[in-house]
């Protein structure tokens, strides 16, 4: 194919190792393109929930119990930040050339091994290493772990949105969420539930790699280097396969601020206003009130209204005396965004 | 313990998992330092290998069957680079403060949330976050990664020094090889053996703290941060142990280089003069002349002078003829050592 | 201390991973015990669960959302099951006595070997091999698996009751959950969480046992058989620790049975009805009706009484109609219970 | 394609999960079978190696140092009965039929469903299971677990058989051993290489089936399970390829007795002569004899004639006085073998 006068230089010098090597470095270039454009798209998606929910109080869920008042922006600032940590992990990487002959020495090409190995790696627009790298394999381990830490980023995304999915909890919904011929009331998280079977695909393959490193006999391995064909590509298309889910599932997010609110009225607020009308009208008619309160299906603020000072409730049900620093940690956030993007 | 006037200050705002954290992070730089330290002390005695061996030839292995030559300095050179980036990777983690309150708000602390996070950071002398990351633990995994790199980069030396140390090979010798008080031959190689397992329990920890990633519920988890306390601990001492042992190794080791020239031309190079032999008297008189070479036990270009031209011979045997830019790449692995100490 | 007569026959004959792995099987011998002692004590309060609660019904939940009515005690049933599973695999584990000298011949026994490895195993009731079993490992990796998955059965266990903890859902709560003294309305699910910890951690050991079965050199291991020593002790004592969280979480558990009929009605049976009274009355008004009952707080049946034929309304109520075989599946689980007590 | 009549019951009362599940068990069943014929292969080549090579002494090797002498017989009977455990696993492994409906209770099946469920496996000839395993996968990992324990079987024979193989020990050779054209002295062991890389990826697979035990949430889970079609069949398949890849290397396994021999003498047993000859003439006197008989070519027997009494002599080199029992353990095997075939 390659025409007389190259083709003796074809695997001239190189050993079948170098070759394939450099090919899955070439091909993890693409890949890992594939799996940034989607994790640009999840961070992107992330920026905007938080921004658009910068001031909607939320429940905060701890144990999976919950806990004190937050926003829904802070959730997803925190989400994007994971998201932006994974990003950096996954540039970071460092794809090099491999290029070293039968043992490391290019002896083929006499003296002429680095200089070779510089064109090479230069036409090829991988990076260029300091030697060759049959049997260090933890560039290919590290490759493995952006890609599992990616995965896992995406995994947490997905296992929060499917908490909140739960008809109790109610505060978010997948798009596209499946349905279910004989269950119409379902509507299944679908992508979070893709997402995280990949990225436990995802981290299998990772561990493969991981564990390669320690098991390189001498020049080259005798089966550590054979895994990590199946395994570098099957990290690649996992980790690939979970940022799709993850980006299609926060793009198309539906978010039920209200319920957002109404959950955090009847549990987290509940509380504060329970304390507070306990310590005017005594604990058991505390709970009568709020009980009718909250039948009422009127807004806390007016269906109390009365019942304490209107300067107290106003401090209870008052979001800036309950959110802290929460604006201000979801600016970080984007600015954060916006500075690496 | 804190005194009167500072005492109500104490965990005020933070969470329990702000303070273990935290004191998590303090322990890891601690740690880091430790393993740090004994991983320079690897890359000098790995550098100080590379230089003195630099022109050793050697035996290259590859699927445990002899290939082309190399030095032993190109080797010692091989293993330099992966403790070079197992360092950088070390070095490259980030150690975080942690302070969100309950729920990542630090709402007790009204607005001035990111202002007391920046002080609380510099006074540690750990990295400020960009938010709380209770529930944010690629931070964690990535640390318990560049733990487990660094345990396999110090496995794979190891694992070296033990297929060398083969009595049948015996190219090398840990310095403190144990004896066996019924096998007074034995000399095992029980500071790579000590590496070997260390670095399997630092990966067992590790893929801890990478599993933990994707299963973080909501604000915080139940039961994945909890499971890091053991695994971070593990990790560190693990990776540690790997450091210490492997350091003693390559400090210690005793090379036999006139046993690596010895093995390589009983083997590689004699495949050489075999060739070149049997052109000349035909294959079963070339076969006969090596064998009277190899038992009379002096040099091969002694024992073979007449046999073949001076000039064949000593093309055949040398070094500068099979060993490529061995030297060059040594001295590429050396500069970049240089300049990253 | 032995003595003087038997003193020379201490270590005779045998090496000293003879002693280390016997000794390792005693103490996993006795460690087991334990574990299967609240193993035991899980699969009881699982049964007891499954058969106070044959007839409660719950909504089943699939994919985090809910799907049909099941009932509580076909949970505890499932619990029970995969608990029953677990014990088997513990209890068939075979713990062997070792016994092989340097490597395996017993040479100074001369011919007496099996002979003396009949008494020796016999006499420390202990399993008594084949053959020596120094780079045989794969009856460790079986001991770990078993207690991995006994781990694993546990976190299933802690993770459905973490689930249904939720304040929103409500259905079951830890007897002795943890408290927040900054956060009153907490009631954390710390046994779950516990018991989730220490399955990760189990699970990391059981790992390092697995692993190491493919990487035993010739007659002994140079790393592999020494980075089991930590990790037998650890699997033990995870599997132990989640089994102990999980017995008192299922042996304390609360049970909120009208919780679970009343998030039943709210969605599952809601559904149902919604389609009835929309036959009948058209959409709007069938939403309106059900809303109205809802908000009512009285039974469905009552509050719907005249809006649906009598016989329609008990059908589309009566659990009979919509539990399938339920009961005969839990009265399956209890029968093979008792068999294997 | 099920025509009229029968059509309407196709995925009546089923769940999807329960044809997918139930499909997975009988393709596992056929893929068992599979890889069950290649471990009968590597169990009868086993067994004939060790009956072949019964009393061929060879050097036992500990930490990969030359520790006393065993058989190359006792060696091969050694991974015989790790064999023979891995197939006793991989037979023990339970195969269930899947059917619960939506969500355990068959509820469309009315009271009909365990009679159902019954017909059901019995049509398929797989176990009935006590209840539906939807989210109890304890089952599917216990599966893996066992392809992961027979693959760690073979990657530790294929270990055993590359470390052999080495040119400085070339006691054994695969008989397909892969050349290379331009290193025409090596004799790659291919075989054992391809087994190793196999087992390496079957690990990880077991291991996403182990980990989702602990992650199934409630009635099904919503990642956990769909993480295992792709671990289940990779776990098959790469068990498979391990178990083909190690019977070619073992039925084909080229043996050099006199090697083994050759490698006991030089080391082990010229140990136990040094310390004779030294008794008698001096330890210098001692080396002196021992390098001239070794240079000799002849037997050490024969060589050494004069220098010690006979009756020594014959003493030190009778293998019946260091081999101890492993002609016994052998037997033991072989006995174990045929009782199980």
């Amino acid at each position: 194919l390659v025409g007389d006068d190259a083709a003796r230089f074809v695997h001239f010098g190189a050993t079948s190792q170098d070759v394939v090597d450099t090919a899955a470095m070439l091909v993890a270039k693409r890949a890992l393109a594939l799996v940034l454009a989607d994790t640009d798209g999840v961070a992107a998606a992330c920026a905007e929930l938080a921004r658009s929910y910068r001031t909607t109080a939320a429940a905060g869920r701890t144990l999976l119990q919950q806990a004190v008042p937050i926003t829904f922006g802070l959730r997803a600032a925190s989400w994007l930040v994971l998201v932006l940590d994974a990003r950096r992990s996954l540039r970071g990487v460092e794809l090099a050339a491999q290029l070293g002959g039968a043992a490391g020495t290019l002896a083929p090409l006499g003296e002429h091994g680095p200089e070779v190995l510089r064109h090479y790696a230069a036409a090829l627009e991988l990076v260029e290493p300091t030697l060759a790298w049959h049997a260090n394999r933890s560039r290919v381990a590290e490759l493995g772990g952006a890609l599992d830490l990616a995965a896992g980023t995406f995994a947490k995304i997905a296992l929060d949105v499917a908490l909140l999915s739960q008809p109790e909890v109610a505060e978010v919904a997948e798009g596209e969420g499946g349905g279910s011929s004989t269950m119409p009331q379902k509507r299944n998280p679908v992508g979070s539930t893709l997402a995280r079977a990949c990225a436990a695909l995802a981290r299998a393959q990772a561990q493969v790699l991981a564990a390669g490193v320690g098991q390189q006999e001498l020049e080259r391995a005798a089966g550590a280097w054979h895994a990590e064909w199946d395994a570098l590509s099957g990290a690649l298309a996992y980790a690939g396969g979970a940022a799709a889910a993850v980006r299609g599932v926060v793009e198309g997010l539906e978010v039920d601020a209200e319920r957002m609110e109404r959950n955090l009225y009847e549990t987290v607020l509940a509380e504060r206003l329970a304390f507070l009308l306990a310590e005017r009208h005594g604990r058991e008619a505390a709970h009568e009130l709020l009980a009718k309160a909250a039948a009422s299906g009127r807004p806390l603020r007016e269906a109390l209204a009365g019942e304490l000072p209107d300067e107290e409730l106003d401090e209870a049900l008052d979001p800036t005396t309950y959110l802290g620093s929460a604006g201000a940690f979801v600016d970080r956030a984007l600015t954060r965004y916006e500075e690496e993007s």
